[in-house]
């Protein structure tokens, strides 16, 4: 990065110094979209007069640079995506870059045609939660790269592919929150929900292949689930394992279904929010007080969460961060790309930000101690 | 609408019959994106044997449609928007035309942006829920549609506007809601949130008119609580609405403060979801019960609100069908430019989409049936 002073001076910065609003500026200095030529002539002035970074602006001018990032995520209308998408064109925004979305669906052929779409738009990088589970399916990844477009993984990453990724460590945080469960003395721990296959194998290595197969967190979070049990000794059990549709009605029969064991759970840990509506519907439904007869901990917390009775424990990702994060890191490849930047690239790295559990009050000892309650 | 049988054959059912996957026979269909030859002939041989528009798909070869929509909605991180660019999406998707989401925090500035970014990528159409108030306001999208645009609006109408426009009637919804709540026999009745302004004005005009002047929806919907007071006689008591910054924790606040007034609500209507689980943690700081103590209707169901205990009564927007709606119209819209269409389009029109109120279990009478009960 190339500055006069220690913070570069920001797009907000250069508005105010001009007097107008921060997207006019934004549209002056990205050199898109209509403003008059008097506005203009004050924006640039105002960018002269701080500092903004001109001659890397003149550069852009020049080499065409389009200012628009591609954004693709698997669905759209899932609150974790949307924050996201949020720090994402937040983070963009004030480097004067817009951001187009794309929703796939968890579908690898979706997403293939969405990287082709913004080929075809000309977008300067691309930022993807990927569908793909390995370097082998990813070919419509390469394609991009092969065209100078940048691309930086988030949320997911993919295996063997070399590319910068921003995720969380979906295999600790599961983990983290299991082992709570087990430090208040459960033994018997439902995981909800789990590989979305036919059947249900008895061997663990089965149920994490079928896991990961699907999908790279879902793999990374039975992982997890598994070596909290490990690390206590307490022996795997596939009837304590959501197998089958990732929907909450499903999540409810399953759940109702281990409360129905003879040996059933005393807590569970869901792993996304569907999973863990659709268990609360199934302890309603079952007689069960959340906390007094069973303890839960969710996986991405939200404002309801916070205000259900009793309030939930959860497992809080920093949405927001990770989009912000997966931003520069491509616009620090894009400025590279363009020679804007002076440092080189290192290579390409896993970028793990920080989850928190956020203790609330949906975690208690089961009744007996032991943990191996039954109840009538 | 061209076709050889009363319903056109999709996407999918070509794809069915050539034997590839849904994407693959979009991208073939759409002209975009890499399709090896053999598996191009096979699908375009499909789309002949079963009739797909042949025709219409001779002619977008050679107009060079580019078969992608612009959204722009105000915040992506809201699951009302969430699920109307899922809808949108699906609905073209099995048209062919992809889907590229912008977000503008309901910023005017960053709307104008935004229509600038999709009318340089060549967008065919655009759906866009305005921030705009009126026609002065939105040169914007006057000069899209300047330039062959399609474009429709959805989840706001911008007055003045001549253009097709997917919508609730948002004020029929909030006066059905608080018309429940009168039912019940409430008389103080809480409006959460209202408009976002300074001060707390006494007239009703001033506060409807704050409201209107932030965004048309908000108007909408306070306009509809104050029908149903009307059509009960109930007198409007300006302390019953909440003012200033729409957030969670001013919801809070503005609830606490309500619940702390000499003669209290016993009711609350609240019209975002920041705004029930706002007023649901000042709720339970006040120490009161949903349902026994203070009843509650809220807009926009979601999962957590059938969870909660008690389950909460909702208004459901149907978000999926107004995107689809949406995404029908404009999609028709760009045939009959293209000529595809041999019916004339109709002038520009409201359309109306049916909310739901999901009773649940958050009305009840208040503790003294004429409403007015104190509480210590």
């Amino acid at each position: 990065m190339m500055s006069e002073r220690s913070v570069p001076p920001t797009i907000s910065e250069v508005a105010a110094e001009a007097g107008v609003g921060r997207s006019t500026a934004a549209r002056t200095l990205g050199g898109y979209g209509y403003v008059s030529p008097e506005v203009r002539e004050r924006v640039l002035a105002a960018a002269e007069r701080i500092g903004y970074r001109t001659n890397a602006l003149a550069r852009s001018m020049s080499t065409g640079v389009s200012h628009t990032l591609g954004v693709i995520v698997a669905d759209i209308a899932n609150p974790f995506f949307g924050g996201v998408v949020r720090g994402i064109s937040d983070a963009s925004r004030s480097r004067g870059f817009d951001t187009l979305v794309l929703s796939t669906h968890e579908d690898l052929d979706e997403e293939v045609a969405a990287i082709n779409v913004l080929i075809d738009k000309r977008v300067d990088g691309i930022i993807v939660a990927s569908a793909a589970l390995d370097a082998a399916s990813a070919s419509h990844i390469e394609q991009a790269r092969a065209r100078g477009i940048k691309v930086v993984l988030v949320d997911r990453a993919v295996p063997g592919l070399d590319l910068d990724a921003v995720l969380i460590d979906n295999r600790a945080a599961a983990r983290g929150a299991v082992a709570r469960l087990v430090d208040a003395r459960h033994r018997r721990i439902g995981f909800v929900w789990g590989p979305p296959i036919e059947g249900r194998p008895r061997r663990r290595r089965d149920l994490v292949d079928g896991a990961v197969r699907n999908l790279w967190t879902d793999g990374e979070r039975l992982q997890g689930y598994l070596d909290a049990l490990d690390d206590e000794g307490i022996v795997f059990d596939a009837d304590l394992v959501m197998v089958g549709a990732k929907t909450e009605e499903h999540a409810q029969a399953e759940v109702a279904r281990m409360l129905a064991l003879p040996d059933p759970p005393t807590a569970l840990f869901c792993t996304e929010n569907d999973a863990m509506t659709g268990s609360l519907r199934a302890i309603r439904e079952s007689g069960l007080r959340i906390a007094e007869d069973i303890s839960l901990i969710g996986f991405d917390d939200s404002s309801w969460a916070a205000v259900i009775e009793p309030p939930l424990t959860m497992i809080e990702q920093p949405t927001l961060a990770l989009g912000a994060k997966a931003a520069e890191i491509l616009l620090g490849a894009i400025d590279a790309g363009e020679g804007r930047s002076a440092a080189p690239r290192g290579p390409s790295a896993f970028h793990t930000l920080e989850t928190r559990l956020v203790e609330r009050a949906s975690v208690r000892r089961p009744r007996a101690a032991d943990g191996s309650a039954r109840r009538g």
